[in-house]
């Protein structure tokens, strides 16, 4: 069986509080990661809630990454969605883990668009 | 156990080539997708590729709906991740699903943020 997509489904606890509620540290980690990933950016929209939390997502040729934060709860939702088997997407995983600074993260990878062998 | 997010993971088999090519029809089933469900859209990015195959993210205050459309296999991978018990998020599928038209479909649910009860 071949996949068209690998998805990263990544939890991350015991986070940094104060880097969960940092808009402009999230985008820049985020952002560096895709390139870092080898992944070609095509657009981006992060966004701050009030009391306090940051959802973000990089847009990439590749698919997508994003991230959902709730500094109250020290959690981050990340996925890192990429069709290319070229992109790297533990590079990205890198620089958003040492920017959040997580105790500990589970992570699930999901094989999207399954098809049999020479359906593809 | 409680969660602080829902996140269904859609595997859309067989849909609509044209459709699946189509960006501007895809952003406005997955926009007004977003407002049926309930959602509070905050941003949106959406690529269309060259030779063919739509991208879309649609930012929604309670976390994101995601959509990539591979034409040439009839598919698309689309995530509906959302964090408030008031969304729902079925009725996104449902403009998603009337607009792509796909043959079959899957869906998972995962439940994104696990904590013990009074843990949140």
């Amino acid at each position: 069986m071949q996949e068209l997509g690998r998805h990263f489904i990544l939890e991350l606890f015991g986070c940094s509080v104060k880097a969960l509620d940092d808009l402009e540290g999230i985008r820049k980690a985020m952002l560096k990661g895709a390139v870092e990933a080898g992944a070609t950016v095509v657009g981006e929209v992060f966004h701050r809630f009030s009391p306090q939390g940051v959802t973000g997502v990089v847009i990439i040729a590749e698919s997508h990454f994003s991230v959902h934060t709730w500094p109250e709860y020290g959690y981050a939702a990340v996925d890192l969605f990429t069709c290319s088997s070229t992109t790297d997407p533990d590079k990205a995983f890198k620089r958003i883990d040492a920017f959040l600074k997580p105790k500990s993260s589970t992570a699930i990878e999901l094989k999207r668009g399954m098809f049999a062998e020479g359906k593809q």
